[in-house]
């Protein structure tokens, strides 16, 4: 048995006791949880301590130092993350489906756990106990696979969260750590299809590529966000730069930014120095087609194929005057990732036109792409934003944590 | 670019086609295939005839030859199914969710098709315009691989389906054969998720296992049931032997058909004589356990250990004689699939109990593992019955062909 099995062997054997858990014995383990992280809070600091000293060893840059570092307050963000998940509604046991067939069997489908997770996550410790809070409360047992670089936060962490839930009997294997960070114990993880139910990687682009390409459990793909904004001729101009410039600047980090501005020729000129002036708050860099420039000035870096296709996370966004909204639609179908778009628009055909045709996960008609989240969208807590259409798409929050069973009541029926 | 990849490319192109169609339009492509199909009767045989032929020369046994066999009869009932197709509710742009936010905002989750869905099947030709219509009524484009033992059937099916959808305004490469039945373009098929959203094998247990190691496309997996019946103490007999009898002998080559029989220890002397009587109408083997020997004698065959992880298919049984309902759902969550599974029962608490722990995709309550059909459970046709926890579980019709995306009606809104 390799090291991955044990682990997915262990995780099997206590999945029954999640699954069949009431919401109360899952809520107490999690308010368990959010006690504990609060008590070890010194613990946790001298182990992040340890991952701080040895990424300025290892020279990592300020801003991924920052997405390590934990602090007093960070911590207690971390547990009151924790009781806002127990306030969630349990969607275990709800039934999507009830049917009485004319034999009279009752048919019911119910929501059930998936059962066996596992998370392969980037940097920040955080995600270590927001995702297991989320998989404990939908009744799953989670495997956590965390970046080397963050490796006694994330161990820490995972050890007081397998004690909190042991003293509310439960398994502690309700929560395993993958205790080695090598690839070749991250391949394995990728493959072991005979314990895991599903696999969802959270990070960067390349990190997801790796896992969809080498996985045989089934996956789950998340985050990589290129959205669009398209600025239709009807538009009404402050919407449009409000719109853009909050999309741009909010926070030009997350999947849910805009990276690219699609104009229509006809009010170009007239909005794109509306615009640009707003975006020079926040020292955009503009990278433009010819048309842009033409426009805009010498300021417009001239945008590559490429740049149309990247998701930049930062002050950068590509622009591009297009004939209407067809140009507009096909532009969006060659290059986006599948996660937010926005058409900004008066016009009702091209707005239904706009829903109708762009194959994202979230469609919008004169709002920001910023609302793409799970709290946004009122569902709580969110464990990523899927741009996969299999299973979940858009945020997943509990109900995306789930899969459903039929149940069937007979008196004696037969075929 | 490979060959599967130029097939990809058109049904990417193809894929807007279908995916804003009105049901109208879909439903009048499926009544020109129907027609189109019955039109073509003679050359539909005679390309079936080559196969049959070609079948005898390779030594494939009758019953597989049968399974490959067109008559005017099942060319007509091929033509008659896609007219149920037809018949069905379309699932695209139904909305699931629909909320007013606070900031005013309308979020609509509606129904929207999968996209591009590769069907890898074994040696019926009937799946290849079965599995076709479901995902064009559906909205999607379908790429599909049969089996080569099948290739002139297939090649004639798939070429009339081209060219009635043609007839009605769609693009032919809707609906694409794979020409070429070697592994290595299956598995550049099983590889190509640049194009393809999905993948459903329908076939045997080898079949699936290869697509689920070797795909990067996401996968649904179908079909292999190991269906258990656990007859509990309280039991009713006449009712036990009905549901036993019909499970293992109504239609023993389908994946909902009973494997495997536990009886409780306290009943089992007196109900697996009975059970046996009507077995032996249709001269069913019976692999039991020592106990099941000791009550019934030496016509019993010794169970080995792997007989109880056996799908038979055929007129084959493994028994085993259990303490009670716990031995009964430990043994079920050893051995089972994950398929379909039942409890024969007047016990309350046991019922509940089976229902609430046993994981599987259908769970009986004194009723025949059989039922689990899409048409039985009054879905429609389906596309198969899913056995993984992820997207769909149990019977897949139309909406499990489905996807979803979020629309965000808003008047400016920005966070």
């Amino acid at each position: 048995m390799t090291y991955i099995e044990t682990l997915g062997a262990n995780a099997k054997a206590s999945e029954k006791a999640l699954r069949c858990a009431s919401t109360q014995e899952k809520n107490n383990a999690l308010a368990a949880i959010a006690s504990a992280i609060e008590e070890n809070t010194d613990n946790i600091l001298a182990a992040n301590a340890k991952d701080l000293e040895a990424a300025k060893e290892n020279g990592i840059s300020p801003v991924m130092q920052d997405r390590l570092r934990l602090t007093a307050e960070r911590i207690k963000g971390i547990a009151d993350g924790v009781r806002d998940v127990i306030k969630l509604e349990d969607p275990v046991g709800s039934a999507d489906f009830c049917s009485v067939r004319p034999n009279g069997m009752r048919i019911t489908k119910v929501r059930v756990p998936l059962g066996v997770i596992g998370i392969i996550f980037e940097s920040r410790p955080n995600v270590t106990v927001d995702a297991a809070v989320l998989c404990l409360k939908a009744g799953n047992v989670v495997i956590l696979r965390g970046g080397k670089e963050a490796y006694n936060s994330n161990n820490i962490l995972c050890s007081i969260m397998r004690d909190a839930i042991s003293s509310c009997g439960f398994p502690a294997d309700a929560v395993q750590f993958v205790d080695d960070t090598t690839r070749e114990v991250t391949t394995q993880l990728m493959k072991c299809s005979k314990y895991l139910d599903v696999l969802i990687p959270r990070g960067g682009a390349g990190l997801i590529r790796a896992v969809k390409e080498n996985a045989s459990v089934p996956v789950i793909e998340t985050g990589v966000g290129n959205c669009h904004v398209y600025v239709d001729e009807s538009a009404d101009y402050d919407m449009a730069v409000n719109i853009v410039d909050n999309g741009k600047t909010q926070r030009p980090s997350v999947c849910n930014a805009v990276e690219s501005l699609l104009v229509h020729e006809k009010i170009a000129d007239k909005i794109l120095p509306l615009i640009k002036k707003r975006l020079d708050e926040h020292n955009v860099e503009i990278r433009g087609c010819k048309r842009t420039a033409e426009i805009l000035g010498e300021c417009v870096v001239p945008a590559a194929e490429d740049d149309y296709a990247k998701e930049f996370l930062d002050y950068i966004i590509s622009v591009k005057v297009v004939s209407g909204i067809d140009e507009a639609i096909e532009h969006i179908a060659r290059y986006s990732t599948g996660h937010s778009e926005c058409i900004v628009t008066n016009d009702l055909a091209n707005a239904e036109k706009f829903k109708n045709e762009v194959d994202s996960a979230a469609v919008y008609v004169n709002a920001s792409t910023r609302f793409t989240d799970g709290g946004m969208f009122g569902f709580g807590a969110e464990i990523g934003i899927s741009t996969q259409k299999l299973h979940a798409r858009g945020p997943m929050g509990l109900r995306e944590l789930t899969s459903m069973k039929y149940l069937i009541d007979g008196n004696g029926q037969i075929r």
